[in-house]
């Protein structure tokens, strides 16, 4: 598995910063230790070492997925790896589902969920604004993931075009606008997650989840703290991102449970 | 896509209990809101109810990844899913690739990474304790990836048989044993993830990964706070899983990193 | 300081519990490990040890604050000590002081304030229910605090008899009800204090302060993790105490500080 | 009670900047909103306002212990207030105690603590460095607290002169050389407080504890989180502190415990 043009590498350098970049014959990456000639990647294999032209060593490692996800073109905040990691288990996504997405923003989940569903899958992915769609598929077509998502101009309330889908994942100012579609979309059983900032988004949520249908609905917020982990001197890290969104879980019910599992 | 004999469903009460049981023609639940007769749920979709003896509705849901975990037999103490996501995204695993664990415990990781490499991949999956290996068996085959996963008996430190592997995750008491043969099994660029609920291991498990060649070692832990959400009165809960298990991470290069990338 | 007959004492079992006990010729306490004749501890210093009649040890300390504030004869939940002590902290209550409480609940935070005022300050603790007064009363006595603290029998809107007192703390569904009285009895720079459990209620609240004429206002939540310490495998607890209430703070300006003080 | 030259004052601008300073005729106080004539303020009282020469409000507000504390000149790191405030509450300091204090550092905690003896009480707080020393008896002095204080110069295994003290607070990089000589000032149920950034820290100091008879022993590390309070869009901020230090414990047995009470 030796590495060719064309490839994405990792690269680490002994300060533990990071570069995401696609080796090229003539490319040349500027970073604070110098330049690195990426065409002395060719032909080596993922954990071995290149340098600088100040003979500074680069790691070159292999991108994960989150590291694709951190490292995507930004224009809209993305969701932190974290919250895509909960996302992913609690909707229970797996290879050969169809999701709906929306909105796209900068393709960050959308490349997450896309690899999830590989390579027999499909993920429909819906934004408002056409620069946010394009410099999302951007993104996308980076990761090498095109084939599984569909892009679709559109705004939210506006309603999805699939049905029976697996599972629904909302990112917006108001997700409740967009919750009856969302029961429309899904097949019963399915999951739908969606993610907001403030306390007033999750109480409107939930109660337009309840009156749509939704059943086993729950709220959570993923906190990461940090250890720094030296011998004998081990403690947590000063600073942490405490808040980056509550994450709101449900599946659909395909009759009407109001009244019906009042308590649910 | 109706429910038939044979299929697993996981079943939700009115009072938001659930139960992950099989279908079969004679099979009869036991609950706490009388008996549910599970031929009743054959015919049926996901999302729809049926009732038990006493009229009281249970939904009728798809069993998640997550449902899966929770709710095999348990002999060990098993992973939360959230340790699981931050794993199964950390590590980058994905379909197709080939995945150590050790030790298998009660199986719910070993589920969690099986879904992750399926269809193609494998997880060899060891255990020092053969009524464990066995317990662990029944609930991968529960899930129905049995074909997905090897059990080996043997203890940590013997090391293992495999080469070239993308990850190894290691749940053990004294992970730094099973460290030097980890580096052996993994391919250059490989990833490593250790869980250990005590600081003390964590110092001695980043110290044998910085002996042993890997590099972009990070140490994490995941807290997930619930939500009660009710219109006009939503708050977090009162009480929450202050702690699990400290998560490190760390990838595989292939050289003597020793002075040469020593701050990473 | 011997201890003497009328003096409370803490006793600490071997197996950590603890009982906060007035000593007198005649008591016995009845524990999980026997009963202790609290004659015993007549003569003793804190910090010694007596016996239970099966010969199990229990060692006399010293009740703090905290002690006290925890072992009240509780009628209605009381306030956790670590949200007490940010208030004590936040609102600068010290020796000399004049606080309005309101509502008095068990005398938990009573107690607390007054202690901080003594020996010359006072705390008017309001209740619109006659049982929880009297039940603070009791405590309060109890304490030792007596002199220092007024009980009144009144709804929180009905508004205060004190003015130019220095800090007003609110523990109440409604806070927002009693902040113009508030504002009204408090002092130009003094400070308020309030705890509430919902985000719902800090919401009215803050809007509330901010119409009084409040400035520096400042919403906080405190969570306490405990450690479990044992050489070689240090980590945290495994459950935790998540939420007691959100604590707000103010101070309040003496002139209408809208438009003037925007942002603040 | 009208501000006079000498008072100290803590001014808050219309964007929630703070200035502790002390009044005098002559001073002018910079600030990005221009400059503000102290001398205005004389006369007025707490919560009044005043304007600096751009036109822009201050209003004058009356320094807490809290303000104090954080606004200390800093030659070392200083405890953060929610650390302050569980050590005094969780000893149980209070007017007319006795206190030793090592090291003290900036003084922050030092302003604490003989406020919290105040009028009658008495804390000796030690440090090896005389420039530390020096620096916190400067801040000691501004906060109008040095009757109640008095400075050592000594190194921290040395020991303490005083005996029979109600409480010793230890803030030291190796506290464990410390507490032989602690448990020798204190008196029979008098407490001891430790504040250490790492868990390594905390093992060392336990160890000690339990061998120099302090019982009830219990390590805990207090978080804040504060909440952005906005109408219709309230939520936790978005970074916070995730670490300053552990704190520890404990109270002082007159006997040998070891054997007797093994499991406090």
């Amino acid at each position: 598995m030796e590495i060719r043009s064309g490839d994405y590498v990792f690269l680490l350098s002994s300060d533990n910063k990071t570069f995401l970049v696609k080796v090229r014959e003539e490319k040349v990456l500027g970073t604070h230790l110098g330049n690195v000639l990426l065409k002395d990647a060719i032909g080596k294999r993922y954990g071995e070492v290149i340098y600088s032209q100040r003979g500074e060593p680069f790691i070159i490692l292999e991108p994960t997925l989150e590291d694709r996800m951190m490292k995507v073109k930004r224009l809209t905040q993305i969701i932190y790896p974290k919250d895509a990691a909960m996302i992913l288990l609690k909707t229970g996504i797996h290879s050969g589902m169809r999701v709906i997405e929306c909105a796209s923003g900068s393709g960050a989940l959308t490349i997450a969920l896309a690899s999830a569903v590989a390579p027999s899958g499909k993920v429909y992915t819906y934004d408002r604004r056409e620069d946010f769609l394009e410099n999302a598929r951007k993104n996308v077509e980076e990761a090498g993931l095109s084939e599984l998502v569909e892009f679709k101009l559109r705004e939210a309330h506006e309603g999805f075009d699939e049905s029976g889908v697996d599972v629904v994942v909302l990112d917006l100012p108001s997700p409740w606008e967009a919750i009856p579609s969302s029961a429309r979309a899904l097949r019963g059983g399915g999951r739908i997650a969606s993610l907001s900032p403030t306390y007033n988004q999750v109480e409107k949520t939930v109660e337009s989840l309840r009156e749509n249908g939704f059943v086993y609905i729950e709220t959570i917020e993923v906190l990461v703290r940090k250890i720094l982990v030296r011998s004998g001197k081990t403690r947590p890290f000063e600073r942490m991102v405490s808040h980056t969104g509550f994450l709101t879980f449900a599946r659909k019910a395909v009759f009407d449970v109001k009244g019906l599992v009042g308590t649910v």
